[in-house]
């Protein structure tokens, strides 16, 4: 698909962010990955087992206790690298525009992604897991356990979404 | 339990926030349910089978398209009201401390909720949905589809947890 100057690409819309935020997010560690740029990282997490390792600032580390206890985890980080702007986009890999509330692009007005991943084991502030597909270095921001009981939803489904584009 | 002058519980534990933030969030819509005080809200999603609605702001409707064809959202929303500075919580309804990372409650470094809801319909820039548990008023942050293949783990388990106790 062709972009113009702006990096727009064939359907795309832009909106107009507002002038302040209205919240401010501290980073609470670093993750690591094999994919040092966007065409390296996988195109979703389900294709990769790769071990992925989570560096939890010291600052934070107590808040880390009874954390090896669980099996997965959903993890938030902030895709620093992602425009805030589009309301309808094209990702590379999907045939038309869609919008971005019915997608997980890293594009978004608040550049926030969820991934449940399964904990490997915890040492010190440093956990390895396996389920991400994030570029190396991305900014942690929080990590909650996993409620099977709440967070999974094994009968959902995405309309727009057929099974084998993604 | 017992709370000393700063609300801090026995085998709680403060930990020192940074100075400054590291990145901004912009809220992007309301979210209303029938819950206006910490003590009206059910103690977990699954309690409460009550119809919520989100408001998106009038300048993300556009990317809203395509949304009304999943049957289940991940909603990202900021818990304006909680403290962000605890390493350890010992929350109401739970017998023991525990880090702040192996709980889901509200008050974290970055106070942000994630849920699981059943989508109901889309009416304009207004979901209505299944499945939250939060304040009145409580500012949204994020839509995102909720795909089964990588977000449903049904046999994610968390140790610490009796299943008694939630």
């Amino acid at each position: 698909m062709t972009e113009d100057q702006f990096g727009i690409r064939e359907g795309e819309v832009v909106l107009e962010l507002p002038k302040a935020f209205d919240a401010g997010v501290y980073y609470i560690g670093r993750i690591h990955t094999p994919w040092a740029s966007r065409d390296e990282c996988p195109k979703n997490a389900r294709e990769s087992a790769a071990v992925c390792t989570v560096e939890v600032d010291a600052r934070y580390a107590l808040a880390l206790q009874n954390v090896q206890t669980c099996s997965h985890l959903l993890l938030l980080y902030w895709m620093d690298k992602a425009r805030r702007d589009l309301a309808v986009q094209a990702p590379r890999h999907y045939s038309e525009p869609r919008g971005t509330f019915a997608l997980r692009s890293p594009v978004r007005p608040n550049p926030i992604a969820a991934s449940v991943v399964r904990l490997i084991r915890v040492e010190g502030a440093r956990l390895s897991v396996v389920g991400l597909d994030c570029l190396d270095g991305t900014p942690l921001i929080d990590i909650k356990p996993y409620f099977a009981s709440t967070d999974a939803v094994p009968d959902a489904t995405v309309g727009w979404h057929g099974d084998a584009q993604r």
